[in-house]
């Protein structure tokens, strides 16, 4: 951990930013913003303004409340109510490396589908999206196995039953990453059912992230697939 | 998997309907709209505009505004609050096979009993509904054997203890299917402690399907009811 | 309830048999052996020299030593070690009613698969059983397509991930039966995974047994097989 | 709080008998055994030699080891394999007052259902045991109802759905008291599911004790029972 | 089950009230409101009008809108929004048997006591309650301990910890009914920490009911009380 | 417990102040007011008109409303919203003894955090904050090596994966006291994820305290300060 | 999917190998061999006699009985007690492709640490360890920086507090792989504690993989690797 | 972070001890054996061969096997079984800092407290022990109140209920530390029960640690009464 790594905070008492990752990790900041006050968020977004960041930042998580307070400060980002992302610069990477395929179960798991597919595209990677093609319909994935068999990475995302990712998993060479939703009746104890399932998939090759979170999904999917396009 | 169950689909982005399951499986299109976008919803319902399916497409879990959604698109359609059921066209099947009885523990278990009755109605069944007949009061219960013992199948709606199913299976020869409702005071915990009591059930004969899901417990007493009444 | 109903109990201070059941729902009795003495086993086996039941009485989760208890009163009848079932009088049933197909996802999944095939045989239908085509290589369960299509109803044994039921229910016009097994690794949790996943199936027209409950799961299915081939 | 109620300890770092409780309390010393070593309960056994407490001393939760220990010390106290217990001295009260009726749902409850007999009939009650009467057969229940009309407290002992004390508190006009056994498959999740059954019963009138806690129990039902028959 | 147990539902498809539950088991009706349609409701209550019940009718848990429903039918009923009780006819009983002390941990617990006091209120008993003596000061409790010990059956409210039952189980003769409430932080997960901690009470004689359900605490307090007054 | 423990209650029926406590044990009075009613609050605020009080009085977890209750009360005295604290009387104590650093992991933790630093204060601690120092960017809790060994204690406020404590723990000679918070995704459960990471960490030396608890962390770090400060 | 996917089953009633799985996917067969009867495990390694695979087999979770049946089969297999693992043929690949290191938190976690890097190696990976670097001692981790950093894949392996996989993924710019383990005192609940943990973890960057899982932990991370090193 | 933190692992591949603990934080080393073979065990002891520690090293949970393991390596090591404790160099510290008082609530979590008192007396405290105090029975730790009063801190070791903390909490002016033990019946889940009721204390000042955590317990609890006795 050289000096350089050790900087003073530019936003004391609210946030510690860690401007350095870009440049040790390669990828954007992001900024969570579920539980912090408007004005935390809105104090973070100015404190880039006048800066060139190596990357877009992303603000995830946002409502229509934090998204405004974001564009107050920096307002030529962009705002993608679905995905609840705000980005900043807008401009999507132009040297892109690396594909990522970003499958859903059902229509109701687009919201979180849709912050995967912005956030990989914005940390650099060729993005496709297939939906709605659940295991109740086999013959949906089955029609799409060339695309499958193309990407470098497969997201899945899934909520209920969570079955897809073993499905697709059993179908591809490459990784899969699995994103369990909270969509669901009951008994799915708010994305629980299918975060068990796919932690416990008989399909080999298969990375679990947190219920809902798309962001998480895409920057694993992104260093992945980077990696297999050098 | 025959090329003709691989089709385009009509509704790129949004969702792939499953619109040979109808002629596949015999049973109607069900569209499950919580979590799902107003705009989602109504493209949607607007997909089925102009087309004459083999069986009514039912719209689950919809409140006020996705019933509202479903309606523009498909302003003849059937929409029943209490069951959150939206149904086109609404037409009831004339050619009914098999019967399926619906007994609720409580009144607070309506809604999920109506979504269930509604859905067998749909799928082709003759249904009959028995009310709030708890096992606290047995009698209730036992008051009604005769009615019981000529359905080709029971759904058993029951919340709190959950257990009325384990006493109806144990007083009729045709199978049950048992539906857990979230209904009860804290240790309920959202129904899970009439699912765990409906799967240890004492008596055989007892399929038991999620949480507060009467469509689901309709789809099977359906399949059932049918094979009986061959 | 008539006066019939009310019998005095054979056993005093160790069981109270339902021996009227056989008559009154036309399906064997069984004795559930966990947590009973081998005293209290051998006891309820030797209340059944000298009768001739109706139907065949079923001794299940019988280990070793539960198994000699009741051949030590019952040497005619049979022991199955790997469904854990004694079962007596041991003839078969000639008259067959009704095909169920018992299907596992892997190779742990066999002793309740067993259990489950053994008990429908005793129950009077014709059984098939297809084993380890879990969903991480597809092709194996729609290998079996044809198959699949001509029971009356499917038995679905899976552990891990329990994604089978899902996608054997989107493929068959029948009722599914899913019964979740605790086969798998430390996140299954004693099999709370798989039961999970088929609670939440995407795909309806399923049924869900307690966990491990191959004989609960043949119950159900017998029911509904009967009524399909009547 | 008396100087009388503070008084030293007779087995200094090893346990501080409650004996005044007796007095106090006007009920028997219970010494839970799980978890002590050997040494412990062979200690605690010996410091009532030579004395002649105003009630009997239970030892509960006592394997085989442990029953020798206690043995040792007070080799005329009673032992009871089945229900685990040790009491000394083996005298049953004479003076009895009130009576508790002790109902099982299956011949796997019989353990904790005769550890609470055994406790009510040396905590001065009269007790009767109707044995394996759960709901799947409900005559059988229905079979008892002057017996269970006639208690001053019903103990309903239920494993697997543990629905018997709903339909029981539904029967009777006495309280009752609940307690869920460790019996049954997966899904009981050790006593769980029963647990949470009693507490969500549809019945009002039951108290609920400790998974297998037939001791619990019988306290309880003993102070109730000794009031009514005041 | 005599003939007269078997009679036709007044409110066909909404409610089979269970009216000869009073003259059976010698306590009111009570109808639980959670989860009840305004229109469901007040068609119970209607029911009621220019009937002259043997007890009282409880409605329990009642919001403002439900309890002018019920007001709407019975407008001279008592509505008591702290214990979200409407109560009818409002008379309280003059004829008293047995007393209940219903004994709080902390302010925030008042609702639950108070829909508990008022319950056994109506059910026959003589009322006392202490408010706000949780074990973090003890000498709270312990300047209650003559009115403790003169209570026929202490009901004991708490949330957070749920220490106090065990605290009071040990300075009393008489049974103890406990009630977890919802009432903490994050880990006491709605209830779950008291309740636990109240099954798994060092102090013998404590019964426990469902978490908030001071209703059900009242009733088995009241069939107690009157036991012991006798 | 000497005759002056126990004192008449000043608020009959509404609460019992333990006022007795600031003298017994050296701590300000707090009055937890979630799920208080706005009388209730207003009521225990009014009781401290006109006294002399040892030590400042706390009202946690106040909201808008509540606040405002109090401040009719006590209209002078400190209203804090991040923290939803109200304080009473609004002086800081000038005689500091020990000091408390209070770390938070990220941003969205700082409601909490505040919450300890303020009480900390008013208990008579020197309090400092350190904010956003997650273990993601380890270079950020590294920089402040030397303000973390300094301290007599540190509190660590943190959601989501709730490492830092055990990486705090390992840097620091002194005690530390573990927040987990209700922040982050689905997998989170409300602080379950945070709170098992630091009841299980790898470092010795951390006391946990339960989910959102700011002033309980506070409380304990500061009984624990001014024992080193003696 | 081709006709030629769809083959005979050689192991009727046993199992369905999936050896089109090695050439379509390019990886080693596994056999999960928890759960398998010894006759099971035997007749599927005698299957493997006198072919020549593509790529090792893999017997995974075998304890000595097993691994001993494997041997009967194949007796130049490799068996490594630690991990748990027989493999055949026994020599490694020649062919390396791609980087992997294996890093445990604790000594405890050496077996799932052993089965995952022998799993890799032979999956053709270049693999190395690093053990014992929790982080209650930070310098551990910092001393491996340079070691960190040049891997293609980092595999974490921890209990406990699981905190390790978060520190990891702030330092490096590759994915992470992270394995909770059921290593730990009692809140850990078998390894939930740290698998949480590992979910919730707020350096993105991480797929989380089932309890104690080395060999699915391998698996993901030779695709990742041999990816990135094409 | 200096450089003299970053030293060479003397057991490659097996363990990297944590020398420099000792002297950066004053306190022991401590190696847990669960989970770890013999063989690392004994090879961990040996390395300490030959050296001089400036604090006792302690190997905890260790049973029979792990001891004699040491003892091969440390003869001269002292061995507790109770407390599966191996401590070397066996001499107890001769100058004291600070005074910890272990309270037990029942005689079974007798070990976990001589873990926590044999801990905290090598660590340099001086450790009184009062056991089986808990709150079924009040005078028996209130017959200890002064014994309470002059520690510098108190540990509460208590199973079943927990409550035993939340009463000493509001007696004493120290912190108390609570470890809840896996002592008690069924719905105790394993030492769940108790830990949740000592994280929702409604008494400050109580630091939890993990369950059955004596170790743990000692080391926080240590460093809180030598900052005391300052």
């Amino acid at each position: 951990m050289s000096a350089a790594d050790r900087q003073p905070d530019p936003l004391e008492g609210v946030a510690t930013l860690d401007l350095q990752r870009t440049r040790r990790r390669g990828y954007p900041e992001a900024v969570y913003c579920e539980g912090k006050t408007l004005e935390h968020v809105e104090a973070i977004a100015r404190s880039f303004v006048g800066t060139t960041p190596d990357a877009p930042v992303l603000f995830t998580r946002v409502d229509a409340d934090k998204a405004a307070a974001v564009l107050r400060a920096l307002p030529d980002a962009r705002h993608d109510p679905v995905a609840r992302l705000v980005i900043w610069p807008p401009a999507e990477p132009a040297d892109l490396r690396g594909s990522v395929l970003v499958v859903t179960a059902g229509t109701s798991d687009i919201p979180v589908a849709r912050e995967a597919a912005l956030t990989a595209t914005y940390l650099g990677c060729e993005v496709d999206e297939v939906t709605d093609v659940g295991v109740a319909g086999l013959h949906r994935i089955l029609g799409r196995l060339e695309q499958l068999r193309t990407a470098d990475v497969v997201i899945v995302v899934a909520g209920m039953d969570g079955a897809l990712p073993s499905v697709v998993a059993g179908l591809v060479e490459c990784p899969v990453v699995a994103v369990p939703t909270s969509v669901g009746y009951g008994a799915a104890f708010g994305g629980l059912a299918p975060l068990l399932t796919m932690l416990n998939s008989c399909s080999p090759g298969i990375g679990v992230v947190n219920i809902d979170n798309g962001y998480g999904a895409a920057h694993l999917a992104a260093q992945i697939a980077r990696g297999r396009a050098r």
